[in-house]
């Protein structure tokens, strides 16, 4: 789907500028990205008094009515990097999520919000929404299609390593 | 510059589909930037024993030849979530860097690279380029200078809060 050529066929006088030009775009992304992310934490922090891992554990957890196990939640957190026993013990305290024994494994336990947890989650995504359209209010919505599918394929870019692990 | 007319102009049942359109982008943005975060992550590790904190400090210091401040160090590793103090002390004893004593302030210290590290971060940015070369391999040339210049925006973006800090 690209117009580029493959890797190998890349002329060598051609490839720094393609290969400057990817870096700059790289850290672009990256910038944007830190700027939103430290935007809403700040927010989050000071209209909600919480951090960012935690409105990612109850907004899948919000997703998710029947709940999740500990092992989903941790592969939710993983990208915001909190610690996930510490941010469900301290749901679990202000009355916001309850752990839910799973009947067939002894050992698993899931967890959900509870009511009170889905209306501060409601609330909290509703300004959530808003402090994005507002940060990210530059972008012209004419652009915002193109811009998500240049975005999607770097997300579903799979690395050549993987695909050729068994190279080298 | 925006086509778009200003916040409280907007109308009440446009809003909706505007705003759930950013959120989306911007969960694209997020899911994009840290997926090649990651893999980075993980090839710095692999290939060169490093960390991305620490390639970053690296970074930093390789474009301040004359060295920079502890506090300025502090201001680049913020992104990246690092203990700067602690990154610092494992690149003086690998070698890579040097604390050089500030002449008119004795409290003050910069620090720089050393030759070695000069050449070790030069192997690394060469690969480092090579890999975001290859993950935003998907992202067209053509379609760069758009994407780019949307980010841009993104990360210029000042906060209202900031601009009417008087405000509410």
């Amino acid at each position: 789907m690209t117009t580029e050529p493959a890797e190998g066929l890349v002329e060598a006088d051609t490839r720094p500028a393609t290969s400057k030009a990817r870096l700059r775009l790289w850290l672009r992304l990256l910038k944007a990205t830190k700027h939103v992310e430290a935007e809403l934490r700040e927010r989050l922090r000071v209209d909600f008094d919480t951090t960012l891992p935690r409105f990612d554990v109850m907004a899948a957890l919000y997703r998710a009515e029947a709940g999740l196990k500990m092992s989903e939640l941790s592969g939710v957190l993983r990208v915001s990097n909190g610690n996930v026993t510490g941010i469900v013990d301290r749901l679990v305290n202000d009355g916001l999520i309850v752990r839910v024994p799973v009947d067939n494994d002894r050992r698993a336990t899931t967890v959900r919000l509870t009511q009170a947890g889905r209306e501060e989650f409601a609330r909290m995504a509703e300004r959530h929404e808003s402090w994005v359209n507002e940060l990210l209010s530059d972008v012209p919505l004419a652009e915002i299609a193109s811009v998500a599918a240049a975005l999607d394929r770097v997300a579903k870019h799979r690395s050549e390593r993987e695909t050729h692990a068994d190279g080298e």
